[in-house]
């Protein structure tokens, strides 16, 4: 963006002037305290401020090639801003941090072909190495010496990784494994920056020694000489072609002919092959490294969302902008944002985000307490948080892409212009739906979760937290309604029991008419995958409420309010959007829905003039908004004009394919 | 597509055995008879049986510029095919049908600079010029000596037409109209084809004459010279920049400087400007615009269901060839379709398809009855035309951008590569979604027409067809349920007309204490959107189960069975979707809606074995479906391998950015 001038749309500057709560206190609370803003806007200062990175042509204007080439540049300048000031002022935790990830996104409007280099093939490094293969590889790893990949995912298989067909065989001979792609569906396929960029990578692999298969194992393989880049022998490999989002990423395929590499690149933390191919496992290997999966899981919470703050700050400042129609002759044209209709569509989504952002940080608790857990060698509590990562991930997802998309819808005709950043922002989000495990598996993944965890409650035993609420359902009948946040969520919690229960009834009579419970459950499917989702719902709206009355207990009381306010409407949004089940399994009557109704109505009102205020607090500066209709400034018409002036078709008023075309068409010369 | 051989594969081969009804007979219902199917498979035998338009490199990896030129290209290629071929065998009318525009899309993956000079340029002419006018105009236009764009929507204005700014001011000394553009807002912006190919437009703009405004008039104007292609004087003109989709377009911006064009360029079929600047207006000629701006609704209803039937094609082949995951110890990776998760999916979408081309149908014949009224004299019928044009095209784009999304999503990980075409399907038809009207002030339109129906109903009056049933609810109090399709149907009519009546006593509430009518309103729209969503539903519900008992009547019993199962599903799936307005307005109970559920899955079991015969019955050809993962030989993964040959980053081992960017930051050199 070169819009310069400290000029501010006139109404964006009316609406700050209402805005009736500290924005820093609500900042605070989104960022996770006073200290992590001060860090977010201290690494925002050392990477931003300077105009290397800027784009002068909108990069949907270069050819596929020329953004990959543009991706490399801005990733070698982001990395040396990293490397030398960072890192060094931040530490080494930071690298990990979403907030460097996010100042990232001013480089690339998609995505960094080193993404992967620092999320995963380093992460691996450090979690799956022995101390020996760590002290070789991760140093090179950090100072870029290497550049990696992690390579697991197949043409044929994804979620499904016990399906992947890539084998590593060892030949005692030669002390080496010998890595094979039998298939055309076991080409690797989609990893990032494998492409064109890495020269290193982890392969996931079936291991065989002595003739038997141990299953998925870890190797890290060279693919490409780091002299001349030149793929190695014995390695095909190359760019998947374009996608619908991370174009700059260079996904890649990758195909071995029995291609050697030492015994000593398996990463042997939890499985070694000895010289002469005998096998010894690690004691306990499966559950720690449950870690890196909650790791990168709480991370995409965290990420969808940021997304959806990105896309409903864009929106909310556009509708302040923007005005539209006359719905009372004589006066002016509203600002879309008094649109009652237009706050439906945008007031939710601000929740969504507080709502995504609190859960994904109380994620990331019940981690940290399971881990400790864990290492006293008490691992009662890893089912329930496997079942809590995988439904928070895909409902996290899900709902953060259709926000954004409403969001965009929320902006008409220039929503679809790329230079407002809502397609990147939702192509981006849709992948992380996809990857890291589909939706509906993770979903059923937690359901499978849900039925052991109701059978346990009918057999009266002692439940974990987040199904504590199973025994209680069990014991009454409906739930009595009131209204209150406190009800709402109950009856939430009653509903997901009802419905767990529901499919447990359906799974047994199933069996009772002959099915094998394999063919039952998957009858059951579609019913356990509404289950998970209810039960999710659930969970993220009672953590939000309770997290929100515990982070706002010392605030001042406007902020309280407004995050009362936002709470609340997103308990009364989803009850509005469960009517049937209220029905089924509450007291609520006929008066309470239009109650309920016109409560979420009064909080549309009570909500608008702090809207403004409200995408302000998520403090996400133009740099990384990027963002034609939703810069600080509101500018969002000059912005709009100014960008045609950097579409090189524009460059020279007639296109040669007038005179090689269309003339001699109009000519009938054709 | 280069991959050739007759070669199937297995899993579809198996598929088609399995289907036991006649493809032809479903085809030709959705072609809209025998007839429309032949002429249709002409038109493509003539339009595709070439190589010249098929691509050599993926358009997504070409920078916007050279997209542009390709589709320029093509569509001279195209035109010559049509204006040589297709207009002498099939004459002028297949000019304005969807074949025509489908057929099209294997020489554009987006779309053609052309696409407004056929669809909106030349209907212009066509409809809103004097006799003499029409006989300068139209043969140029049609013979493509001129080429022409529609100028309506502004940078500040688009579905609120009375609110754009450009004006056009008579000046009776020189019988000139001076055009101009007197704000930033007042750029016309989004014209397809304005940007760098037309050479003409029409023009919307406020006229003025003799010191007064009348309002909104078309002009007819050229932009560019004909020799040169260079802008007029007085005329800016440019491209608007990368957008979501139609980057092939050249969406454009206009702004006038005090244009000046002749009397005779105002289109004045409607009204007329006298030399002396005398304003003379029409008789009835607003009822009669009507005629266009149906026609363009009907045409998107169309395309939502086309481009719905292009995506489900994909992902139901594909999920019959994917084979994932191992439900069962020691059986083989059932195909993806065997899960009923994904069938609850996909399904739904090939239904959806039928009905909203079996409702375009409908609203095309309505539209035809009640402008042959029309023509008697008669426009009772018209505030119902609008009504029902209103909310088909906003439900209709929703549904269909919904369900796209959800094929895509089906197809994991590959329905995100771009050559899978779901990325593109989504992007084009989210911009219908948008515009001729956005989705919720087309929604109030049918809204304002349904609330002066309801308390005509109160008030004892005869209704028009469509919402007769509002007479039914008034009388009854709960509709009684007994799951048939036609208790389905009238539990839907006692749902929109339960809504309505609560919206329209929610805005006398507020009447009541002290609002103006404009206030109540829009306190009230939330209520009335979704009022109007049900009323739609209930339509297309309706339509669709009539018009599949109607058109099947003489159909082979199985075509008719499978029909009927689809046109079930949607009822029954809506039905699942709406248990809380169930609840409240039916007399449902309990355990009709597990039946209900058990009802949906059955049918999921009974649509299984024919669901590769009824995407196939689209008779969609590979060349317009463009997908690597939806071609008729199911060849899913050789295909996407072959993708990767064709990219331009893999035609050479090692990018130029390795030597200067990667390695010196390998080397710390950087």
């Amino acid at each position: 963006m070169t819009v310069t001038g400290l000029e501010v749309n006139e109404d964006l500057v009316n609406e700050r002037a209402k805005c009736n709560f500290n924005l820093e206190e609500v900042t605070n609370i989104i960022d996770g305290g006073r200290e992590k803003t001060l860090q977010r806007k201290q690494i925002e200062e050392i990477a931003l401020n300077n105009d290397a990175y800027k784009d002068t042509i909108p990069e949907e204007c270069l050819s596929m090639k020329e953004r990959y080439e543009k991706a490399i540049k801005n990733s070698c300048l982001f990395t040396s801003v990293v490397k030398e000031k960072v890192l060094e002022i931040n530490g080494m935790e930071s690298l990990g941090s979403p907030v460097l990830r996010h100042t990232s996104e001013a480089y690339f409007k998609e995505i960094s072909p080193f993404l992967l280099h620092l999320g995963m093939f380093v992460p691996t490094i450090m979690g799956q190495c022995t101390p020996e293969q760590r002290d070789y590889w991760l140093p090179k790893a950090l100072d870029f010496q290497i550049i990696g990949a992690y390579v697991q995912t197949e043409l044929g298989h994804g979620t499904f990784i016990r399906g992947l067909e890539t084998t590593a065989t060892y030949d005692p001979e030669t002390e080496e494994f010998v890595l094979h792609s039998p298939t055309l569906t076991s080409y690797k396929w989609w990893a990032g920056g494998l492409g064109k960029t890495a020269n290193h990578c982890v392969v996931l692999a079936q291991m065989s020694t002595k003739g038997k298969c141990y299953g998925i194992h870890p190797f890290i393989v060279q693919i490409r000489d780091l002299e001349t880049h030149m793929p190695l022998p014995g390695i095909k490999v190359g760019e998947l072609g374009p996608r619908m989002g991370y174009n700059t990423a260079d996904n890649g395929f990758l195909a071995f002919d029995h291609h050697r590499i030492p015994r000593q690149h398996m990463l042997m933390k939890n499985a070694q092959v000895e010289k002469d191919g005998t096998y010894v496992k690690a004691a306990r290997h499966e559950k720690l490294t449950y870690g890196t999966m909650v790791f990168v899981r709480v991370t995409l919470v965290h990420d969808a969302a940021f997304n959806l703050a990105k896309a409903v700050t864009i929106a909310v400042r556009y509708s302040a902008v923007r005005r539209q129609s006359q719905p009372k002759p004589d006066e002016p044209e509203p600002q879309i944002l008094d649109y009652p209709t237009q706050q439906h569509k945008l007031f939710i989504h601000i929740a969504t985000s507080h709502a995504l952002v609190l859960t994904g940080e109380w994620l990331w608790r019940t981690f940290t307490a399971v881990l400790a857990d864990m290492k006293k060698g008490n691992v009662n509590n890893l089912p329930e948080l496997h079942a809590l990562s995988s439904c928070l991930k895909a409902v996290s997802t899900s709902d953060s892409a259709l926000g954004i998309e409403e969001c965009r819808y929320a902006c008409g005709g220039h929503g679809y212009m790329m230079s407002s950043n809502l397609p990147s922002i939702y192509s981006y989000v849709v992948a992380t739906r996809i990857y890291e495990g589909d939706y509906t598996v993770l979903l059923l993944q937690t359901a499978r979760f849900l039925v052991k965890a109701w059978e346990q409650a009918q057999a009266g035993k002692q439940l974990t937290p987040t199904v504590a609420y199973f025994s209680q359902a069990l014991k009454n009948g409906k739930e009595t309604w009131d209204g209150s946040a406190e009800s709402i969520i109950k009856s939430f919690q009653r509903i997901a029991a009802g419905k767990v229960s529901a499919c447990v009834n359906n799974i047994k009579e199933h069996i009772k008419s002959g099915m094998s419970y394999e063919d039952a459950w998957l009858k059951t499917t579609v019913q356990l995958v509404a289950a998970a989702e209810a039960h999710c719902r659930t969970l993220i709206c009672s953590v939000y409420w309770e997290e929100v009355t515990r982070l706002t207990a010392s605030s001042s009381p406007n902020v309280k309010i407004v995050m009362t306010q936002l709470s609340m409407i997103y308990l009364v949004y989803w009850a509005l959007r469960m009517t049937g089940d209220l029905l089924r399994y509450t007291s609520i009557s006929e008066k309470d829905l239009d109650d309920l109704q016109r409560k979420y109505e009064e909080l549309l009102t009570l909500i608008r003039p702090n809207a403004v205020g409200l995408v302000d607090a998520f403090d996400i500066r133009d740099e990384i908004l990027r963002s034609s209709l939703g810069s600080y400034d509101g500018r969002v018409y000059e912005r709009l004009v100014e960008e045609t002036t950097r579409t090189p078709l524009n460059a020279e008023p007639v296109n040669q394919s007038f005179h090689t075309y269309l003339k001699p068409l109009m000519q009938g010369k054709l």
